[in-house]
């Protein structure tokens, strides 16, 4: 017998008859007498249209927030009362809890809350009663009782939050893929899909641009040391382990390439070499909440630097406005820019113990006459930022240089 | 400065633009310095949109009920969050309150809770931090946090309740129609809309067919004397005020005629007169869950009695096969029914005072030829049955004779 937590996404639970569909596979888990707990997201498409009737009602202030919480919360809540109900007409005893009834306790940052704590005394108590306990996901509430949510895709983090305060043995992840790939299956046909990886590779990847699993659930499990299995809902198949690397993974040096087409560069030619310089480039851009990510300062030559820097794709043209404001005052020469970018990155946890990574990379990108704009590397990634139109070519060359083809 | 409740049903809060249209009378009312506390419905069809999806998925049974209640639950929430939002967008202080908020604290019938207490406190701080309070009508929870509603129609309810356990000055009931009615205008063109009805009058009117509010909800404001403005949220003309009868109310005899053609007649020829037959007729009745409304048991002659009573129409099938079992067990010669009946009712506090009611009422239908089938009076009512086709003559018959009609 084992305590498993699973989660359910938006897809799996469209419509009434995929939600039944969901309720036959968590009674045959239960059925195997597994004690389960399952976390439910909205029904597809819910979230958003939600959010229009906030739009066509509010003005999206700070101040509505909070109310806008108590809305999105309802899609969960629907998807929830639901399942248990299906699973109920099934004959078994099932019971929804809220996030105020799991009391999944959050900070009062609405609309993106942390967790504080989870009581799990009422769950634990419908699970000694023989209860499947049907959650909602990416809900909490904070100390006084408000309706908090925690932030786009935050039913992963429920369900891995929820398996860590009850110290479940599994949380399965079901999504419409049926697991974590090695690349992306619709750009590298010879892409295979993992049996494992672990935390620190999915973390590394889910940053990178794979949208399996939400970055923040990754970080939960690999804390509390959570086996998170991310599988498919439509099949009865294996998916990935997302473990522990101590677990007697096989270490490869590199386990996956991803890419990240979301990012934009910018680049400040010729800035003073002085100190303060960095800091009167990045503040203005963190002051207008713009994530910059990769940044690299050229060797410096007659007192004069060149920086460049990554921001998304969809802040590109405020940064540039913001940077050429910026340049006049501290009297860089020029500010250019580039959209058509993008970032390969090749990951894997054997990389502390493998020698030579780097350069296996650089030279299958130079095989194939592909330049390297940019470069940043992690202890257990590389990555490359090169022109975008090569992106499909250099994740197809460098799966084949790290010898992740799926065999014939 | 007041304590004003408000309340907006379904078709009041429809769509985005009218929830902003409710909006803004309560903030008409909060800037004339009334305190304001709003209890919504939720919005016109999604009630029964979220019923039809319980029914794809689950079957319906009493198991279900508590999950029922968290899905519908969700209908009130979502009107709240967004009403909320309106106010906040124009630059007020709002806040939503779910009924496990508000503390609205039920017995655990799901699907028809019975309020038990509301602990004011939360509501109470918001009111004295000068916010709006919007509070989700129909819901509540029960002491161990599940959620709960409070039956059909039961926002009425919910804003009388907390109008009451406020202590608030009026309780605003916002519909689709204008006021209470001396009989019902479609049928009658003469009806007026009255300024003021007492309590009892409203019961007695409710029970017998006006739909204008919840009975249950005039219950709870006879209990703590909560004065009920009965107005439309399509204007700004007053409505009705249901009150206590001794404001100062004119002491009409009879204050309005009301019909009622949900009931059909079941009568049982020749029962033997024995004790105990009585017992045998309702109990198989009252087994299969049928509520009879009027019993009528005629003159007995040679120790056999005629027996009738009504049932609602819909059960009215049930009820004559049950009927026809009973009347062969105790040996009763035939059972007829009719489904082609009315109930027209004439309802007034002042008919305590007033002779001659009943046979002004009598005479006035005998000059019409209508023949009176059935008779029932309680101390503020006296009901006839009659054939089905006469109903809008009797009513424009009493109105006129009863000196209801509008002056031209």
């Amino acid at each position: 017998m084992a305590l498993i937590v699973q989660k359910f996404g938006g897809t799996s639970v469209a419509n009434t008859d995929r939600i039944k569909n969901v309720a036959k596979k968590v009674a045959k888990a239960f059925d195997k007498g597994n004690q389960m707990v399952v976390v439910v997201s909205a029904m597809a498409g819910v979230t958003d249209k939600l959010l229009r009737l906030a739009e066509k009602t509010g003005k999206g202030s700070m101040q509505e927030k909070r109310e806008l919480d108590v809305l999105l919360a309802t899609g969960e809540q629907t998807t929830a009362s639901l399942l248990a109900m299906a699973l109920i007409s099934m004959n078994y005893k099932a019971v929804s809890l809220l996030g105020h009834q799991v009391k999944l306790i959050t900070n009062s940052t609405f609309g993106n809350a942390k967790i504080a704590e989870i009581h799990t005394e009422r769950i634990q108590e419908a699970i000694n009663d023989q209860h499947i306990v049907i959650a909602a996901g990416f809900q909490g509430c904070d100390s006084a009782g408000n309706i908090t949510t925690l932030g786009r895709g935050g039913s992963d983090t429920s369900a891995v939050a929820i398996a860590a305060a009850l110290k479940a043995d599994v949380c399965e992840i079901y999504t419409d893929v049926d697991g974590v790939y090695t690349a992306d299956p619709n750009i590298c046909q010879k892409a295979c899909k993992m049996d494992q990886i672990s935390y620190d590779e999915m973390l590394n990847m889910a940053g990178l641009g794979a949208k399996v699993l939400q970055i923040r659930s990754v970080e939960f499990a690999k804390k509390y040391n959570i086996p998170v299995h991310v599988r498919s809902s439509f099949s009865e198949e294996e998916g990935t382990m997302v473990i522990n690397e101590d677990s007697g993974m096989e270490n490869m040096a590199v386990s996956a390439i991803t890419q990240n087409k979301d990012e934009a560069r910018i680049t400040l030619k010729k800035v003073p070499d002085q100190p303060g310089v960095a800091a009167k480039i990045f503040s203005p851009i963190t002051d207008a909440k713009i994530v910059v990510d990769m940044i690299i300062q050229n060797t410096r030559s007659g007192g004069e630097t060149d920086l460049t820097f990554t921001v998304p794709k969809q802040d590109y043209k405020r940064a540039m406005e913001i940077e050429q404001k910026v340049a006049e005052e501290i009297g860089a020469k020029e500010v250019i820019g580039d959209k058509n970018i993008a970032k390969i990155s090749a990951v894997g946890s054997g990389m502390r113990n493998h020698f030579g990574v780097a350069a296996k990379m650089f030279n299958a990108l130079a095989g194939e006459n592909i330049n390297i704009i940019m470069i940043s590397t992690s202890e257990i990634r590389i990555s490359c930022v090169i022109q975008e139109k090569y992106t499909e070519l250099a994740v197809q060359v460098l799966h084949t240089a790290f010898g992740l083809d799926q065999e014939e």
